[in-house]
């Protein structure tokens, strides 16, 4: 039986972005959204990302869990634990739980023993490698995952979920892939550790730099005046949002702090190889990076 | 008395789309192209950015220079320095030198006693704030400078050239705002500041975190898989060629030493406050440095 009724549990980008990528590919069921936020349901509701808006109340949510095939946990880490937690009790085995969440070894920790098992929901770890540097649904997009990889970190755990949710975890891969997505697996740790370098380290290197041109240039005139494509587009990442960003930091601190050391010890390399032959060794491995992408 | 001949000595990127750009706005009279490499000059001719390409001789070089109006200088520093040197003895008072170069202290040193004085020629040193990641004419792009700034760094030397090289450097200046360049004044050494900044650091740091990741993952599936936008942007630059590079380190080094160690500070800061609530201030003065841009 295919996915029949959707809920989408935080309509903000990524989630209001799904609910258009359903529709556009030519989702024939019902996509129910709820988010904290009234405003961000009113706009998906008006830009078609959803049928139908739920009350922002938190046991408005449960009730739409309830009643749907697949419910989607759209937001930051913390709030997708949360949403594991709250709704474990209130599901049945027919029933799915899929995420969106950018850490997966904590995501995945937390649903070891709550889902997966005799009497219990399906959940499919999830984590589409598509976003923006602003947030809501107002940005949303259909197309925001197309050429993007989803990844899907399943475990031994995922391996009990009933069939009738291994039937719709089928049926919601195939959606991704419809969405135009690479559809990968991998393991939970090892996902975080990739992130850590492709995603998360680009990120609060942005946010370092942005910051520190906040500092260096109070007065914006000369910066908006002199800067270029280079500057704008290595700082594009600093307009992200701090809570998003900051579950990150919680849920992977580790990589991350590896990740942000090793380049600090990379600029101190360059730094103090500015003019002795080092300096070129760097460049050619930054083209050999590049020329392999 | 406009320009009518105008001598590029370097038709790779900035050259060629200087090229491009006078004549896509108009420009009546000879581009004359030269280039140590000939396949650069042909390419230059072939696009049209140029109407007669130069022998690769130095001694051509010379000649196309004696019989110009403007000569343009492009290409890394320590060639326009170079140029700066062979050419003061060939011109006369009614000549402009012009260039592109990326650090400026260096350059209005080396002009400084040989340009902008009695019976020597004019010499205004100029920077497009503009460029790519690959260089070379097959690159170039007429429409390079539009909405980029081209920084003129004029001093009390630049006050000493004859009447006839500022009329040429007059009209020098009204090209580049007619290529959409936004023209601004600054002194040499503010100049070499702020690009140390909005321009070089951002280079080497892409640099670093591309050599970084070039390291971290030798073979590029897993990478070429799951990478978004993030990571291409943020190592876009990686690509970008040594050459012009070195000369930059080598002219600018402490300016650049400094914003390097800047950045490098920052980021233990923040890896040293992932759990903190000094993240969020990361995260505010950024979003603060973008909403100003």
């Amino acid at each position: 039986m295919p996915i029949e009724r959707i809920a989408i549990l935080g309509t903000g980008l990524i989630g209001a972005s799904a609910g258009l990528a359903l529709r556009s590919h030519g989702f024939a069921g019902t996509i129910t959204g709820w988010d904290p936020s009234a405003l961000e349901t009113r706009i998906a509701l008006e830009t078609g990302a959803i049928h139908c808006a739920a009350d922002p109340a938190i046991e408005a949510a449960l009730d739409v869990a309830r009643s749907s095939d697949v419910i989607l946990l759209s937001g930051p880490v913390f709030t997708i634990l949360e949403w594991l937690d709250r709704l474990a009790p209130e599901l049945t085995p027919a029933q799915l739980v899929t995420d969106v969440g950018s850490v997966k070894g904590a995501i995945c920790a937390r649903a070891t023993g709550k889902y997966n098992m005799l009497e219990m929901a399906g959940f499919l770890p999830g984590h589409p490698m598509a976003g923006k540097e602003v947030g809501g649904a107002a940005n949303a997009d259909g197309a925001l995952f197309e050429n993007a990889a989803w990844l899907f970190t399943e475990t031994k755990d995922t391996q009990g979920m009933s069939p009738a949710a291994r039937t719709l975890a089928n049926d919601w891969r195939a959606w991704t892939a419809r969405f135009g997505s690479r559809v990968l697996d991998l393991a939970p740790e090892r996902h975080d550790e990739v992130c850590a370098w492709v995603s998360h380290l680009p990120q609060y290197l942005a946010t370092a730099l942005s910051a520190l041109l906040e500092d260096e240039f109070p007065s914006k005139e000369e910066i908006q005046a002199i800067g270029g494509r280079a500057l704008r587009e290595m700082t594009r990442l600093g307009s992200s949002p701090f809570s998003m960003w900051r579950d990150i930091a919680h849920t992977n601190t580790e990589a991350v702090a590896a990740s942000i050391l090793a380049l600090e010890q990379r600029l101190q390399h360059l730094r103090e190889n500015l003019k002795t032959p080092e300096l070129r060794e760097e460049f050619v491995k930054a083209n050999l990076f590049r020329n392999g992408l």
